[in-house]
């Protein structure tokens, strides 16, 4: 009969899970002699949680299902928290795994002790479950799985005490049954559905699943049939964009900005999306985003397939024959000169590889981004879905292993990508087909947009502004990179760098490239601004004349 | 009048804190502003949270006083949850600042919003407060001033939002007044004096605050009178030890020779220690480490003084006027030939300058590491208290932002210097005087003993083994740290290892050192064993003898 950690790899492995994230220590010794027991498992190391789980959270962004996390106790499930957060919050399915004390050495209080399940909570608020004895581990685990995978997907955490692990006596459960999502009811579709016939400006904002290809098609056969505007939420999970799929405009990270667009609409339907709320509050400014003219309908939520709710709204309205506008193929010209942040993004778009997986992280300088690969070649976008840093080089590792066969792009600021750096060397480990730009001007660039933003520029001197500084010394990522195993290069020229992707995107294995850009980018509103405005190349001209009035200085 | 940020560092200032260990995002912008109206305020920027909280536990472990740490939101608290439950377990005040959405937003589910509070209570779990309106804020900071000095010390955290930050309307608060700590009252001093006279054998086990030279002596004349033996606990906070101080053993990390070193003992004596336990629990193994036939009795908690409890218990002893043993001045040689872990800490005691701090990490490669430096002059040491990896270089930026005219010496494994590498950019943006020491072996070896000592290693194959095997690739970790902008170069020879060292100690600023070692070192317990018993001298050779029998293969 299997010990604990044998009947749960293999009821894992029963249950389609593959891959296992790891970073483990002494309580987790016996879920790592388990490996060797179930070939069906992969077991991936990383040196810092925070990779792990972020690893998670990419490949079941591409995978669609989860894979499982290994973390140590606590602690480490302190330093995978981030990652973890944002999985949670772009609804991705993680079975979360932390190892624990043996029940009998809990009461003791030794050294690494502490309340695992209060931290988990943060994460997990719908499942943390420590699991108490051998013969129901595997159900655990069953119920774990069947919390993480939903719908909505979510981080379900098992706490696995030492002794659960060890002990003899391991029953393998059967996977669980996912229920099939219900599409959306017929109250909802009919109230949408008039509304769009109003003939008050509709706009659907969609989010979640709703960026799938499929689902977007059915919206954007709405949007030709009925005038309606698309948009993404700010912070899509996985948006499958570029030539030959509709294209969709995401909600604007600056509050300002969202607020200008979403001025124009009587009405916002939400398809697997929340209302749109800004990512911070700032003084004076409201929070809510959504004017108070525009009524919101939701169509669909989360738990409810996305895609079977835009074709019920589309028969609805008469539209399941019409034609979706499809994003034409186009790329932008080769940049050439001294390299910036808008060549990056334009160098991007002039060689993304077919069938590309973009991990973006790239905040402020990534603003172009969107523009400049509209008409690439059709590939994936993941985003930063819960706002916290450090998500791409992890992300980008687990989205590598979901799919071996797709390159793997991830566009990174140099403060970002300081967060979960260790992610470099689990690249070089697995050989993953990832190429990393990291955009690298040497400061917290978003920050001195946000101490304007807040109102506390005016107030903050030398010792403020340091602290959004990343001069003295600068970081050299690629001598960084070569470190952890990593072929790196510097590039300033925009020359530089696009050899630098050509030889990234031919070669096997992954690849860095710090693309060295002026940190002056992003110092001023008065130089964000025309940035900002170009990058939303469907604003009206009338918005933008309003919005700069409203934001010159 | 002061905003809510400027009346908050005016408080914390005048109750002399006066260093903030910083990685501040949006909503710490007006703390950030704040800076420049306090001049008696240093903010230390980190590039990660676990170097700032890990940066704050070094520093009060050296000054005596809290720092305050700055982290953003729930997940940088998580991101920083490691190091602050090292200063947990080490009773280290730290006053723990987490910047929140304005109290407005946090309802409408942004982004980055999640419980921070559930997160807290995990460090702590006595003094978790989110501050609501500006003019309470100075008054929730006093109160978590006073509950984080204590005594003991421990880490209490403040949530701060934004509008309580930018809020106008501040009230800065007088400094809390920390009350004198009581001894050991009259019956636990008789009790424990009793059972010394009572001629049955008695150790003294020592911890916390009792570890500092003061309390030592005290305890050292107790030992020189009445023949008790002198432990310290596993991981001491703070450590004054070498040339001219108290000799003191350690209790051992493992639990085998833990029990064997109090095996002996009729009565122990808890001096702000707790009993101690095993690191770990192990299957058939006791997690508890005082044999039955020992009676515990506690002399003083870390509530109260135990340098005066110590001297009451000479008095009552007759001790008061005995004279302590004092460590002998004396140094190993130079160590000569192909570098290995026993070399390098013998180098450390070779050369290890006037009044060091060292903060040891080093885990399985610092076994030899007591001894070698044992006659060194005195030093202070500081080591993994809470057992979450990742503490050293952090610690090391406190204790010499504390310590400033003292040399720091940082000892790290190569897989725990991993997980906050990024401490070494903020050494050198504060060129602080530190040398780190990476012990490379490419391996997490102490992982391949508890693989065994769990009893997993039959079981686990070449799967398991993987998952603690550091090569494919290695690490470069010279290259890493030259990419933070910190010297640093490579040894694999003794000669070219204290050349480093020389060079590092004699020169301003930081340095790494990559000390490569043998990976075979730690990899069976034939190979582990004789270092373990060697590194324990005061062993008997009647318990050294039935220590082979009971671990021999």
């Amino acid at each position: 009969m299997p010990n604990g950690a044998q009947a749960l790899m293999q009821t894992l492995a029963d249950a389609g899970i593959e891959v296992c994230f790891t970073n483990p220590g002494t309580s987790e010794m016996h879920f790592v002699a388990a490996l060797d027991d179930e070939p069906r498992m992969r077991a991936v190391l990383a040196l810092f949680e925070g990779v792990a789980t972020g690893a998670a959270d990419g490949y079941a962004r591409m995978a669609d299902k989860p894979a499982a996390s290994l973390l140590h106790l606590g602690c480490g499930l302190g330093n995978g928290l981030a990652n973890l957060h944002n999985a949670r919050k772009g609804k991705v399915p993680v079975v979360n795994i932390v190892g624990d004390h043996a029940t009998y050495h809990q009461p003791l209080d030794a050294q690494l002790q502490s309340d695992i399940e209060t931290v988990a909570r943060n994460v997990s608020p719908n499942f943390v479950r420590s699991s108490r004895r051998t013969e129901d581990l595997c159900r655990d685990a069953v119920d774990a799985i069947a919390a993480a995978v939903g719908p909505p997907g979510q981080v379900a955490t098992l706490i696995l005490p030492a002794d659960v692990s060890w002990g003899e006596g391991g029953q393998p459960a059967s996977p669980p049954t996912a229920p099939d999502p219900e599409s959306a009811d017929e109250k909802a579709v009919n109230a949408v559905a008039e509304a769009i016939r109003s003939g008050g400006k509709t706009a659907l904002l969609l989010g979640g699943r709703a960026l799938r290809e499929g689902a977007l098609r059915e919206a954007a056969r709405i949007a030709a049939h009925s005038g309606v505007k698309i948009f993404s939420e700010v912070f899509p999970t996985r948006l499958e964009r570029g030539a030959g799929r509709p294209p969709v405009e995401r909600i604007a990270y600056l509050a300002e900005l969202a607020t200008l667009q979403l001025s124009a609409y009587d009405h916002l339907v939400l398809v697997d999306a929340k209302e749109p709320v800004s990512f911070f509050a700032y003084p004076g400014k409201p929070s809510e985003l959504v004017p108070d003219s525009c009524k919101v309908h939701t169509l669909c939520d989360p738990a409810q397939d996305s895609k079977a709710s835009l074709e019920r709204l589309a028969t609805a309205l008469g539209a399941d024959q019409a034609e979706p506008e499809l994003q034409q193929a186009g790329r932008p010209d080769r940049p050439r000169g001294r390299l910036s942040a808008e060549k990056v993004c334009k160098a991007v778009g002039h060689l993304l590889p077919e069938r590309a997986i973009i991990v973006d992280e790239a905040n402020t300088s990534g603003l172009m981004l969107p523009v400049m690969t509209a008409g690439a070649p059709a590939h994936d976008l993941l985003t930063l879905t819960g706002g916290a840093i450090g998500q791409s080089l992890p992300n980008a590792i687990g989205a590598a292993i979901a799919c071996p066969d797709r390159p793997v792009l991830a566009l990174v600021g140099d403060g970002s990508a300081m967060y979960t750096n260790q992610a470099l060397w689990t690249m070089a480990r697995e050989n993953l087909d990832i190429t990393v730009v990291v955009l690298a001007n040497a400061a917290y660039s978003i920050l001195n947009v946000e101490l304007e933003r807040v109102g506390a520029r005016d107030r903050g001197g030398e010792k403020a502004r340091a602290q959004l500084d990343l001069t003295g010394p600068k970081l050299d990522f690629a001598r960084m990179a070569q470190g952890m195993g990593v072929h790196a290069v510097r590039a300033d020229t925009a020359e530089d760098f696009c050899q630098a992707m050509e030889y990234a995107f031919g070669q096997p294995g992954p690849h860095l490239i710090e693309a060295v850009i002026p940190e002056s980018l992003n110092r001023t509103k008065r130089r964000v601004l025309p940035w900002l405005l170009r990058s939303l190349p469907h604003m009206p001209k009338s918005m933008a004349r309003a919005l700069k009035r409203k934001l010159a200085p």
